[in-house]
């Protein structure tokens, strides 16, 4: 099974479009996990090692794709 | 059937990880199709209707989602 995580930090006019792109993802092949960074701060340095540079981002197997520009990572800390 | 068009413009470095988003798709809920702009230059005006300003782009049910940044259209004309 592949991963797919969706980073994101809860912008609440995005959120709906973003999830789009997590809820289209093929869940017979990837285990989806959808992180709101803004109430997980814990998970930023993994989202950070993962090579996350902004939110919204989806990462399928460890590799980073950020999707339009969000939140730079630094205003969440 | 939902639609899920991938756009992007060929660049050899970036082809295989931006697939990896198209591929991740579920085929059984969207019809994917990918577009290479820079060949098929008679859809870059559809791309632009549908509000993509730069390649990669996932428009999912007509609504854009840009991948990183990539090369403006306007770079492809």
């Amino acid at each position: 099974m592949s991963t797919a995580l969706f980073y994101h930090a809860g912008c609440p006019v995005c959120v709906e479009a973003e999830q789009k792109v997590a809820d289209a993802i093929d869940q017979s092949r990837y285990t989806v996990e959808v992180v709101h960074l803004g109430e997980n701060k814990d998970q930023i340095s993994s989202a950070e090692k993962a090579g996350v540079k902004s939110v919204p981002a989806l990462v399928l197997d460890g590799i980073p794709f950020h999707i339009n520009f969000g939140a730079d990572l630094n205003a969440l800390k």
